[in-house]
């Protein structure tokens, strides 16, 4: 147990406040994402996992107490509230892998307003940050086609914590391996990786270094061709592979140059010496634009590796999302002064063939869909058993399969946008007529 | 000890092929940054403290070496290496908080290269995220004057560990405090916060909302004045603070609108009641641009919280860092390959008035300059108690006193630019006409 001070102060004073007032009624706060980056036609949902392990642990623990005691100095009461607080709620939720747009909620929680308020900063957190990075490494996994993708972004993704779910979310989406080797070991991935330059440069000769390392490696040797010039790193990998007479799954990888004519090259190179079988491997700097650019050109890659730009979501690093209250104690809530209004009560995705509608949680089904919020968690106890990785990646792949080709894009994609059902617009005008009446009473009056 | 598996895993390859051909010299590899982003005009150094941590604890446990044996299958010798490795080797550093450039080495490290070649990933993901939103948040200090800063990252990093990363970096550059509670815990800093508008809108009427608040936190009392109307919401923040005669330091926090114009109306409002001692807070989506605008207007703003795009550094939320082979077993080494050739040997920084000076690290200092890298591991022990934020923030003022006008330059900043010593130069030269003589011989001939 433990966890609690993962959050904004401003989530602890509040709920302070509601402790000692014995506002401890049931909120409901809905999590989404406002707007889609203009680069962005979908969302795919990623960061519930730990969302979930995060609410299952929470709670004061007496380290957690004895500063909150001090710094900023809750009074006694307080203090004894906080160690009694556990996460009891409820959690709707979009499953991971899921297809998703900016509007839907991805994440709603039910629970006593207090502990409902508390938990918002790391849940806002994770499923954030791990939403764009998937949603970002789904654009790459439409660029490449049929060729296969490879996350090499440990080294600048934001943290050590950041490079682990950029390779859990990059292998949610379909890339092939990671270079992660902690990430490798923890999600069951396919570790990849092969030399860096200074390797064949701590060699006599580039020949020398191919030889080391495929003796060293004679059963996945990928050979990184471009230290010195590409065309005779090839050339030195093929008198190796037959020197050798290496049979295992052999690449040669460019990592620099004009990528298109240099596999094109190097392609031509191979299969003059027979050896049609051996793969071609690009990175360098690349992202999903490059990786569109180089497969609709033709150039015959047969894997990419992806990295920084992928890692940290350079042209997007963030989502517009936000965890709204939009029930209190049965009573639906929405926030007059925003440009666009939140839809208020509990809610519901609907899909189907015409795309998505948002509606309210308890309304019938419209025909022919399916609801996208599934119970995650139960009166603070999962709904089920932790959902593997490969359930996510199977949820992604139908959904991308059912993905219209417009948000699919790679240039200028345009955002799916959900329908709203006609129960959840009567209520947001009831709603926001309701709420026009006490704004009324509430203002304070000019003076 | 153990942290081992957190490398890419190509590093494990080379370093299992070293170490199996008794390749066990000693290698230096120069960490710095070769281009800064357009929107940047200096560097602050940040994340060598978790780097140092990283290195002294460095090794492989049991369970991380059974992983290796199965996936990607290491023979048992090369297992039987690797549980024998630590770090035993020397690295020199500029010290967190201080000022420098591109091109600059900002870590060096000397050992054996098997294991000089296995941290790098780890090195390179902590300096570059790091000083990444050191550098950005310094850009935030100098647009906001002498007004105090506030971190309000921790909802959108990129992980939680990044939340906290971003606490500290942004302690380190001045800022007053942060919203992240675990992160204040950890690093002794300020934790900073009030009410959201789901607060104000959970109560009858805003008063209602500031009068419960205000009872509660009577000694730190912040309204958030925007939940409906910002003036009306001043009006209510003075109404409170008279009925309850508040003396506590006070303040209004406006979080969205038209901050300008909104600062001075609130201000003249509260100067009227004769509240001139109530501060004003500004937030929401704010970065350095926002901050200088709204500080070059005069608008009467006291403090600013800036979150999100700050704590990703939206604009340019990576630095092209680079770990470099710069000597391997006493030769100087350089890659030809490279459109900017990489200076070979091991280096250091002089700072003097004239700006700074890439030079050898053994060549005599010119005068009256100071050494910016410093010994701060030698033979695997740190060279001496882990440096604190307090000297990280008293290097950083006084770097930043003296840093010159166009590289502080919120809009299109100049870049430092430090010059290379006559010694580093001459070094480059023989090093370039050693290496092309060698590549002669290297480089496979045309089939």
């Amino acid at each position: 147990m433990g966890g609690a001070l993962l959050t904004d102060l401003y989530e602890l004073n509040m709920a302070a406040s509601y402790l000692r007032r014995g506002m401890d009624h049931e909120a409901t706060f809905s999590l989404f994402i406002r707007h889609l980056p203009p680069s962005r036609g979908f969302l795919v949902v990623a960061g519930l996992e730990p969302c979930l392990s995060f609410l299952e642990g929470f709670g004061f623990d007496d380290d957690d107490l004895r500063y909150l005691a001090t710094e900023p100095g809750y009074d006694e009461e307080t203090i004894e509230r906080f160690r009694a607080l556990r996460f009891t709620g409820d959690v709707w939720a979009v499953p991971e892998g899921r297809i998703a747009s900016a509007d839907e909620p991805l994440l709603e929680v039910t629970a006593p307003i207090a502990v409902a308020q508390l938990v918002e900063t790391y849940l806002l957190n994770q499923i954030t940050f791990q939403t764009t990075i998937a949603s970002k490494a789904a654009r790459c996994r439409i660029a490449a086609r049929d060729r296969d993708l490879v996350d090499f972004a440990f080294r600048r993704t934001q943290g050590i914590d950041a490079a682990l779910a950029v390779a859990r979310t990059t292998a949610m989406v379909g890339f092939a391996a990671t270079s992660n080797v902690e990430a490798a070991r923890r999600y069951g991935l396919r570790a990849a990786g092969t030399m860096a330059h200074s390797y064949v440069e701590s060699f006599p000769t580039e020949t020398d270094a191919f030889r080391a390392f495929a003796q060293d490696f004679p059963t996945r040797t990928t050979f990184l061709v471009d230290t010195y010039d590409t065309a005779n790193g090839v050339r030195a990998a093929i008198e190796v592979i037959r020197e050798l007479g290496l049979t295992g799954p052999l690449a040669v990888r460019l990592d620099s140059g004009e990528l298109d004519a240099l596999s094109r090259e190097s392609r031509a190179i191979l299969d003059r010496a027979g050896l049609t079988h051996v793969r071609i491997f690009a990175s360098g700097g690349l992202d999903e634009t490059d990786v569109d650019r180089l497969v609709s050109a033709g150039a015959p890659i047969d894997a990419f590796g992806v990295g920084t730009r992928v890692g940290v979501s350079a042209d997007a690093p963030y989502l517009d999302s936000v965890y709204k209250l939009v029930e209190y104690d049965g009573r639906p809530v929405l926030k007059l002064s925003e440009a666009k209004a939140t839809e208020p009560g509990r809610k519901q995705v609907f899909r189907g063939e015409g795309g998505d509608v948002i509606g309210l949680r308890d309304e019938p089904p419209p025909p022919a869909t399916e609801p996208l919020l599934v119970p995650v968690m139960l009166g603070g106890k999962r709904a089920g058993p932790p959902r593997n990785l490969e359930t996510a990646r199977r949820l992604f792949e139908a959904d991308l399969a059912r993905l219209p080709e417009p948000a699919r894009r790679i240039a200028n994609p345009q955002p799916l946008e959900p329908a709203l059902s006609d129960a959840l617009k009567r209520l947001t005008e009831e709603t926001r007529a309701e709420a026009l009446r006490r704004a009324g009473a509430r203002q304070t009056p000019p003076a």
